[in-house]
C-alpha cells in the first residue's frame, strides 16, 4: 500500500498494534542436524501463538535481496524500502544516537592508511581500536571552518561520523573513498550544483584533518592514555594517517506514521540505530535497558500513551552474525520466553517477525524470507502448528512483502476504512 | 497485466469465458462452530468443481484493503482498481441506473438538517424515508439554471444524485459536505481552474435548493401523499432543510474490454449498480430478473451473441451485510445449485469468486482474500477437495491479485498470444 492510499484509508482508534522484531530471526539448517535455529530452539510460546495466528514469511525488500537493518525496518514500519532509502551517513549517525537536525549533512568516515605516494594502503588503518578512534576524533574536532559547525563522532574501531551543520549545506557530494586500496583518496566533488559549496568545505576539512593525522604528535599525544596502550602494542595508531568519507546524506524528511497511519507510535529498542530508524518515521523512542525484560517493562509502563509499539530484540542477530548457531538458538529461546508478558498486555494485533534473516551458517544477513506471524481478531484458520521455517510453509500468508504487514495489521485492528464505494 | 500488454497479446476467438460473481463470497468462522459460511454450507457442486479446477484466493485491491463494490468488480474485469477508480457520483448514478453521458457531472447528495446558525446538525436529516426523498427531489427539479440541464434523482432515504448536463462542465469541484456535524456546509469550490464555472453553477443550485427546502410549504405540500404518512409520524420531513454534495465525478472514459481484450462481453446482473459498473468497461448489460434462475436463463438465451459473461449474484452479500450467518449460508447453497446449469452451457473457462468478502460476523465488506476457482482446459492438478476458506489454502494459485484473473482465464481460453519471440 503506498502512503497516499494509507493516508486516505487510515483512521484513529483505540486498538493497539505491537510489532515484535526478533532481529535476524530467520535461519538455515545446521549441516549436522538439518534443522534451522528456530527448529532447534525450544519455543513453546511462539509455537502456541502460531497455531492461533496467520502465518507466513515476510520479504523485506525483494526476492534475492539481502537487506541492511535500515530497509529491513522501514519495510516493517510500512514504508517501501526501495523508495524510502536512508543515506549511509544518516544511518551511522542514528547508530550512535547523534541527533541530526534537518539541515545537517552527515557522512560515514573511515580512518585509513596512505603510503608515501598518497595511495590508500589500508582502508581501515589496520583496524585501530575504538579507544584510538575516540582520541583521533577529539583531535579532529580542533578543525574550524568558517560558517559551519563540525562534529566528528567516533563509532567503533576505524569508523566515525562527520556532521556538518550550517546554512545552505547539501548532500550532493560524492564519496572521497575510492573503495579500493592502491588508489588515491578522491577530492570531494559536487554531484549537482547545489553541492559545490559543501564539497569545498569537505575538502578543506579533509586537508586540515590530513595535516593533523600526519603529525606524529597527534598519535604520541594519545600515548599516555590507557586507550593507546593497545595502539602502542599493535603499533597501528600511526597507521591512521588519513581519512575517507562516504554516504553524504541529510536526514530524510519522511511523512510520519502519525500523519500517514494515524498511529501514536513508540519504539522500545536498546540499540541506538533502531531508535534512530524509528525516529525517522516519527516514533517516540522510549529509553530502555539492555535486557528484553527491561524493554517489556518499558512497553508496559507506556502502554496507555501509545497505540503502536515497535519492540526490538537484538541479540539473535548478533549471535547469527557471529556464526554462533547455539547462541542464536539460546537467544531465540529468550525471545520466546517474553511472549506471555507481551500477550498479557492484550494487544489487539501482535506481529512477530524479523527485519531480515541472519543464518548462523552464513554469519551474515541473508536474503531469505523471514518467519512471520500475526495474532489478531478476524483471522481465518491457518495451517501452522509451530513457528519455524518448515512449519510456516503452511501459513496462509505465504511469502509476502514486509511492507504489507502494517496495512494488514491496521485492517485487523479496525483502522482502515473501505476503498471505493 | 497492464492494459497495454493485454491489448498487445489478446486475440479474438470462439472460446467462451464466464465469470460468476457470488457477491461477498468470503467469510469468517462463526464463533460457535469455528466454521465459515462456505464451510457451513452444503455446496456439492462447487466442491466437485474445486476438485477439477485451479483454486486460490483473489485479492481485490491490496492486503488489508476492504474494497467497495466498484473496485472489487473493476479488478475482476481486468482493470487495476487503484488506477481505474470511479468517482462516488458516478457510482451512485450507476446504482440507480441513470444513464450518464460522457460530459455529465454527477454528485452524491445527502439531504441534511442545519440549525438556526446554518450549522449542520444532522448529516442525514434524521434518515427521512425514501418516499420523502422522492418528493423532495421532485421539488428540487423545479430549479432552473441557464445553460445547464439538471437531474435530481432519489436513491434511498436521505440520499440522492445530482447530475449536471451541458457544455464545458468539469468535475474539478470539491465537496460541499463538511463530513461532520457542527460545521457549515461548504461552498462548492473549484479544485482546478477548469472547475470554476461548474462550481458557480453548483452554488447557484444549492442556493435555490436551500430556499425551497427551507420553505415549510415544500414539506407540507407532500403531506397528503401516503409517503409522508411516515414523515408525519416521525416528524422528520421538515428536518431536510439543506443538502450536501460530494464526489463530483464524470463518467470515466476507460478503454473497453472489446478494445483491450478483444472480447464481446455481456453483463447479467439484476442490481443497477453492477450493470452500471459493467457498462463502464463496455459490457452490454442484458435485462434480467431478480432470481438467479432468471439470470441463468438470460445467459442461456444470449449464449451465442457473446464470448464473455459476467454473471452477478447479489444475495449472499446482502445476507452478510445484514450479519445473518444462516441466511448467507442458504444463499451460498442457492448459488451452488446454479452450477450444473452453468456447466451445461459448456463455457471454456468458468471462474467462480466474489468481488470481496462479506463475513456475516462482521456484517460488512472485509479485506480478506476471496475464494476463487477456475475450471478450464490445460490446468495442472490442484490440491483442493472442497470450495471453502480452509480447503482452498491448498490451491495452486495461492492469494493473487484479482486483476490477474481475467488474463489467466484468457490464456486458458486460448485468447492470449505469446509475448516476445
Amino acid at each position: 500500500m503506498d502512503l497516499d492510499l494509507a493516508r486516505q484509508l487510515s483512521v484513529t482508534g483505540e486498538s493497539k498494534i505491537m510489532l515484535f522484531v526478533i532481529d535476524g530471526l530467520g535461519g538455515l539448517p545446521q549441516p549436522e542436524t538439518g534443522r534451522t535455529e528456530l527448529e532447534s530452539a525450544r519455543t513453546p510460546n511462539l509455537d502456541a501463538l502460531a497455531k492461533e495466528s496467520v502465518c507466513g514469511f515476510s520479504l523485506p525488500v525483494a526476492p534475492g535481496v539481502t537487506p541492511g537493518s535500515g530497509p529491513g525496518h522501514t519495510a516493517l514500519f510500512g514504508y517501501d524500502p526501495l523508495k524510502y532509502s536512508i543515506g549511509r551517513g544518516v544511518l551511522e549517525a542514528a547508530g550512535i544516537d547523534f541527533d541530526l537536525r534537518p539541515q545537517d549533512v552527515a557522512a560515514r568516515g573511515n580512518f585509513c592508511t596512505v603510503d608515501g605516494k598518497g595511495m590508500v594502503s589500508d582502508r581501515r588503518a589496520g583496524r585501530i581500536t575504538s579507544e584510538t578512534c575516540v582520541e583521533l576524533c577529539e583531535e579532529l574536532r580542533k578543525v574550524r571552518l568558517e560558517g559551519v559547525e563540525l562534529f566528528v563522532e567516533p563509532v567503533r574501531e576505524y569508523r566515525f561520523v562527520l556532521v556538518l551543520r550550517g546554512d545552505g549545506l547539501s548532500d550532493a557530494v560524492a564519496d572521497t573513498d575510492p573503495q579500493r586500496e592502491g588508489a588515491e583518496p578522491l577530492a570531494a566533488r559536487a554531484t549537482a550544483a547545489a553541492g559545490e559549496a559543501t564539497a569545498r568545505l569537505v575538502n578543506r576539512f579533509v586537508e586540515e584533518a590530513k595535516r593533523i593525522l600526519a603529525d606524529p604528535s597527534t598519535h604520541s599525544a594519545s600515548s599516555p592514555s590507557g586507550a593507546s596502550e593497545s595502539a602502542k602494542r599493535t603499533g597501528k595508531a600511526s597507521l591512521a594517517n588519513m581519512l575517507l568519507l562516504r554516504g553524504f546524506a541529510r536526514r530524510p524528511d519522511w511523512p510520519s506514521m502519525a500523519e500517514v497511519f494515524k498511529l501514536r507510535p513508540a519504539a522500545v529498542a536498546h540499540y541506538p540505530m533502531y531508535r534512530g530508524l524509528a525516529k525517522l518515521v516519527g516514533m517516540e523512542a522510549l529509553p530502555t535497558g539492555p535486557a528484553l525484560d527491561d524493554s517489556i517493562t518499558t512497553v508496559r509502563e507506556n502502554w496507555r500513551r501509545f497505540d503502536y509499539f515497535f519492540l526490538h530484540y537484538k541479540y539473535s542477530d548478533t549471535a547469527g552474525e557471529d556464526g554462533d548457531f547455539d547462541r542464536k538458538v539460546a537467544k531465540l529461546e529468550e525471545a520466546d520466553a517474553a511472549i506471555p508478558s507481551l500477550l498479557a498486555l492484550k494487544p489487539d494485533v501482535l506481529m512477530v517477525t524479523g527485519d531480515h534473516s541472519t543464518p548462523a551458517v552464513l554469519a551474515a544477513h541473508s536474503w531469505h524470507p523471514v518467519p512471520f506471524l500475526m495474532r489478531a481478531p478476524w483471522t481465518r484458520a491457518d495451517g501452522c502448528d509451530a513457528f519455524n521455517e518448515v512449519a510456516l510453509q503452511n501459513g496462509s500468508l505465504g511469502t509476502f512483502p514486509a511492507v504489507e504487514a502494517l496495512p494488514l495489521a491496521m485492517a485487523h485492528a479496525g483502522r482502515l476504512t473501505k476503498y471505493g464505494a
